[in-house]
């Protein structure tokens, strides 16, 4: 049994609401010295197949499902 | 500056509905030997402080803002 890290993360350029409104709240409830908050999205996958094909398998699920190549980049690592 | 990645998942036992239904999808895609699938968010927060207390700051994060305690634990780790 392996499992896989999925991460999907906004390209670089593309608005993160989610992080910047969280880097907003986080200074009005007083925490000093934030400079940047971003959001990630990550599966953890257990799949039943050898380490190379699960990472193959974790890449083509982000290409068919999990992310959005338009605004989304993804790493698929084995853990 | 100092890069932290606080790391935000169910804790065992808890309902994972937006897992099982990647699970559910992934097999109606034809994936085989999925097991489980596992919903984790992460936030990269960078902040101006020395890493010992940006971990800290990051763990009063969760507590304050970020996690849900009934339902949810962190991690905080610096990059």
């Amino acid at each position: 049994m392996v499992v896989t890290e999925i991460r999907i993360e906004l390209k670089p350029g593309v608005a993160d609401p989610e992080g910047k409104n969280t880097k907003k709240t986080l200074e009005l409830l007083g925490f000093e010295g934030v400079k940047e908050v971003r959001s990630i999205k990550v599966f953890e996958v257990e799949m039943d197949m050898p380490p190379a094909e699960a990472k193959e398998a974790g890449e083509e699920m982000c290409r068919r499902l999990l992310a959005n190549p338009v605004i989304q980049k993804f790493s698929v690592q084995i853990k």
